[in-house]
């Protein structure tokens, strides 16, 4: 089995890469062939001997040509994870629309386009975003809510949404849309992101470092681990894609938890030492993004679906410790 | 005030600038030109001395150069109505893509740079359509359902709507996307459609020409007359787009009726003799088709707004005697 990440240099990417190296298999298939592919070089992972072919891709999929020659080997499984994220799309709008609409329909048109010389019909696995959704909403989005997105990258993913279910009913290629929900703990160093204090104020104090917190403690969000969105993938890629009928979309399930309970799952594992770390600094640029968020999904056709995410902050909180930290709370 | 009509050939584009060129003004403005633009040449209508200035114009949005050619002349208001049909979308995937999705986004960044080069924003009146939604749904569809259509023209539209609501949100320009009831009665020859029957079974027997109809009496839909239509359209072109926020897309009230129905309301209008030249000849294929689509509505933020339909069978059917036939039954 040939796979193929696009998007592999990126924090998901990276760890599924690692994940399916581990692993050596996927839904009881032998990987054969790995290839990496990103705008940015992906750093090769140290391959073993027993381990498969790994072939790395520097690429732009909008470029003309660039989806065709990716796709020219024919990968069985196709991880579509690149983007630009919400931050700079909304910032530059023809980069936005360039990577994120026309890269993504550039890929499902390569795969289109390699069908018609020769039958195939590849898994593709997407990943989408609950930015597809835009306030007002109910408190719980269900499964037939509507796509309003408040972004370009909103927008551009539920556009992506539209073609992968369009090009599956078409039987162009066998397509499932996954929207994940915000990763928390990220890890690395702190970005600019809106939404990176969700991380900032659990990683930074199980490091011994300070964190700012610019919203309420009140403020409810969706969340999974890393640790959670590779298990999406793997369970996306291998499983039975008749049972989404027409509808290959879906609001993956996630934690539903406020500021607050990701503040005292933080006490419970690393003590007051740890949650004085956090400065409450009010940001109201930061509130009134976040106030346009969906806080709490019904996300049944996914969990139906056998998908599964982490059901408390502290689980959340513990993958980030034996993933990142080696086990060892840094404080 | 300028006006261009996208897709002006068409029906609904020819009764649109019919109406225009009658009331001489949109939203109390004086309309001092007119451009009508199609893939096929636009029939000049026959001006008036004290009319507007009219402009009919040959093209092709999704050739390079075409919409930037077409927007120069920085209309007020753009009325885009140009689409490959349902049918024809869905047997040649690149034209349906290329006109439905292509042609629309050239459009609208043609808009985008010409309001680079110089402060523009038109306002945009984009024709949706129901086709937006696929089933399952609940018997009454509401303004917050979700866009899961089940052809490539419904998708191809989905896409449009986001587009729309994404240029909107950013200021490039004031658009409103309408999603129009299957029109009824269509005048004009039987066509191919799925849909074509609706009006057929109505518009045949009104002309003492016998129909045919291919799925059971029971059969809902939903309906608007070609003068609705254009109250539609007019009405989208004037209202304070302030009140939709940031969601520009509306599902557009309509009757709700079944086929029974219909036949009934042409009783009342023509008599027995009218409904005897209904021959009912059921189509398992149109049947299956037929079986997808929407059958009611709950319209309520376009009711809100201001946008009016019928709300009997019997008015549609007046507004073809009055609109088509001279006021006159040809039995």
């Amino acid at each position: 089995m040939h796979i193929l990440i696009v998007g592999a240099a990126g924090m998901v990417g990276r760890k599924l890469t690692d994940r399916l190296l581990r692993d050596k298999t996927l839904g009881q298939q032998a990987i054969t062939a790995l290839t990496l592919a990103d705008v940015v070089a992906p750093v090769p992972p140290g391959g073993e001997a027993d381990g498969p072919a790994i072939t790395t891709v520097t690429v732009d999929l909008s470029e003309p040509g660039a989806a065709a020659r990716l796709l020219a080997p024919r990968p069985d499984v196709v991880f579509h994870l690149a983007a630009i994220v919400s931050g700079e799309a909304e910032a530059d709008f023809d980069k936005g629309y360039r990577i994120n609409l026309d890269g993504t329909r550039s890929l499902f048109d390569a795969i289109r386009h390699e069908a018609a010389r020769q039958p195939y019909r590849p898994r593709v696995v997407f990943t989408s975003s609950i930015a597809v959704f835009g306030a007002p909403f109910a408190e719980k989005i269900g499964d037939t809510f509507l796509s309003a997105p408040l972004t370009s990258y909103g927008t551009q993913k539920a556009i992506g949404e539209l073609l992968l279910n369009d090009y599956s009913r078409r039987g162009i290629f066998d397509g499932i849309g996954i929207r994940l929900p915000t990763i928390c703990v990220r890890p690395g160093l702190p970005n600019k992101a809106a939404s990176g204090f969700f991380s900032g104020i659990l990683r930074e104090p199980l490091s011994g470092q300070p964190a700012v917190l610019p919203v309420s403690p009140d403020v409810r969000h969706w969340f999974a681990s890393p640790r959670a969105a590779v298990g999406f993938l793997l369970r996306a890629a291998t499983l039975d894609t008749a049972r989404l009928g027409d509808r290959r979309n879906l609001t993956l399930p996630g934690l539903s938890a406020t500021v607050e309970e990701q503040i005292e799952a933080l006490r419970r594992a690393a003590g007051d030492r740890a949650v004085a770390l956090i400065r409450h600094e009010p940001d109201p640029t930061i509130a009134r993004i976040v106030a346009g968020w969906a806080r709490d999904f019904d996300a049944e056709r996914a969990q139906t679906l056998g998908f599964t995410a982490e059901t408390s902050m502290d689980e959340i909180i513990q993958a980030h410790i034996e993933d990142e930290l080696g086990g060892r709370i840094g404080l």
